[in-house]
């Protein structure tokens, strides 16, 4: 152990990390490779950070099964994806389709309006996001595109397969990628920002078909045009060397384990807390089953004794993070690929013996 | 010493950084404060990170001599100012003036130009950037705003004094902020990306004064509108928490040390190395003597063999990172604030050697 305690940490982003990751982080901080050099002082031109971006981009690829038709970006901001994918693929007359399943969903379908149309395909708005809404078996026939949050990270929904639909399909991955096999094939555009299944806060990962490239409709300043970051190598200005090396760190520990192994582990930790949650008069999720997050379990306690019991309890066992959305309420587990199955088991135990404690009363 | 060699980097950017930032950015990524939860881990919204950005903005306010007129946002993409700050400042009608004072004020121009009007107030383009072009005393009186960059990394030159202008002034301080006394009033915006002077690749410094929010020119999707930022407090999406923490380990060293005596060491730095440069016949420097940058020191080697054998010796001797940028060639030696003098005595001890070599030829 390098930490005199260890938290367990169900934060929704930033996300805890493998204690390994961890450990070689703070090592390549110290001395990246016995350089001489810290991470954070490497040039970002020259064979170390080339090596870093060859290998992270190589098992990008990989990991999600794409062929040489893809590129693979390292992009800063990711809510600036929101304002870059219609600036660079609606037109000033054209129409996006948006799958209006939560929150993200809804404010990137705003950003989009600065720029074009943009249609809510499907909704569960008015149902308070509870479900993630399937789109309707007939779309109107020339969308510049339709977008989608694969899993809804404030409201515990997640998409589990990916629609069919003949518009490019873009994909807002941030909290479930790689966290389970996709086709990731079906999407033409998909990013996830890094800090909840892939690594730290500070850097977004960007995969693009090189057939959207021909699409870009605006002229653009090179920051904001995908097309430009792809030509400069995603090296269009100074990257972000530390948080694309812990992204590494985390793709090197993703494929160590397979993406196979880690969906079983996903499937399983998720089922754990559902089965609690079905079964514990206590708590009660909010979730349709057909729509339960495999990342971020979303519930609320039956009252306000059993909710302020169950948080002190968390606390006094180390158990950090599992307070809902602000805009949510109640509490929110997110089971991203670093978290062990046991620390799933050591929250239920919290929630059993809250259970026990109130029975008492 | 924690690392087994230490390596003398004078690299451009990202650049090297204090042993003692570099012993704490390692500790916090293990264990941050000894909350049991790594630096990578910590929510962005909650009491730790709050912490971090107080203390942070806090500090910029201090060391630049700011009052409550101005807002501290610390955001990511360097270069994303380029477009943010004609998207924001210059009207599509309007014209903005630009000292066209090397490779990135030039690049800020042309984006500018997708957005309104930009003109080139004075430029030292035709004379190959070898001096930091004065303002002509009279300027167009409707100027959106005039725009500058303090240092000019590539070509070693820089503006010592800013220029009194009734137009906003906005200046990429990028390469040299912090590094002397200014008078950053003088400015109405102000920024710096952090991986030379101010700490690590992934956050920008974003100084802006508030009476330039009321002149925000266009609706603009949150993420690129600076008043969406200030009203966010500068939380508007995850923010890069381990990049701005190693921001703010450099605030606090440099507040440790005072800018009176961090400039008055980076005044003796640059004067011992342009000394050289104009004694040692094998080396000279490449830029006009009013323009020197102290940060960053462009030269060359009077033939091919001079530069092989200084090349050599420098790799020879532990110093890393000295060649000239791939536009400029030649060499630049990068003395930010990081750079202890006696680094720079051992690099003049090694061009001192390279001319005794080249005596016994």
């Amino acid at each position: 152990m390098i930490r005199e305690k260890k938290m367990i940490n169900f934060n929704a982003g930033p996300a805890a990390l493998p204690e390994e990751v961890l450990q070689q982080a703070a090592e390549a901080v110290r001395d990246y490779n016995g350089t001489g050099l810290s991470i954070l002082e490497i040039p970002h031109r020259g064979r170390l950070f080339d090596a870093i971006m060859e290998e992270s981009r190589h098992l990008v690829k990989e990991l999600c099964g794409l062929n040489e038709d893809y590129e693979v970006l390292w992009l800063q901001g990711g809510r600036l994806q929101f304002a870059m994918i219609p600036m660079n693929f609606l037109p000033p007359d054209g129409t996006a389709g948006y799958v209006d399943s939560g929150q993200w969903a809804a404010e990137a379908m705003d950003y989009a309006r600065h720029y074009g149309k943009a249609a809510a395909l499907a909704s569960s708005r008015e149902q308070g996001y509870t479900f993630f809404p399937g789109l309707p078996s007939a779309l109107p026939g020339d969308l510049a595109y339709v977008y989608l949050v694969s899993n809804n990270t404030i409201y515990g929904t997640q998409c589990r397969e990916l629609p069919a639909v003949t518009a490019p399909l873009v994909a807002d991955m941030s909290s479930d990628i790689l966290s389970m096999r996709r086709d990731y094939t079906a999407c033409s555009l998909f990013y996830a920002v890094a800090q909840k299944n892939l690594g730290t806060a500070g850097v977004t990962l960007v995969v693009i078909r090189k057939d959207m490239l021909p699409r870009i409709c605006r002229t653009l300043p090179p920051m904001l045009d995908y097309a430009a970051h792809v030509r400069s190598s995603a090296v269009l200005n100074t990257p972000p060397v530390f948080a694309i090396y812990t992204s590494l760190l985390m793709l090197r520990w993703l494929k160590a384990r397979g993406i196979d192994a880690v969906e079983k582990e996903n499937r399983k930790k998720a089922a754990m807390l559902y089965e609690e949650l079905d079964r514990n008069p206590l708590f009660h999720p909010l979730v349709a089953p057909e729509s339960r997050s495999l990342m971020n379990v979303v519930f609320r306690a039956v009252n306000a004794d059993a909710e302020k019991s169950f948080t002190d309890l968390c606390a006094a066992n180390g158990i950090a993070n599992i307070k809902g959305h602000r805009s949510a309420g109640g509490f929110r587990v997110s089971l991203y690929n670093s978290i062990p199955a046991e620390a799933v088991q050591e929250l239920i135990a919290v929630m059993q013996e809250t259970e026990h404690k109130q029975d008492h009363h």
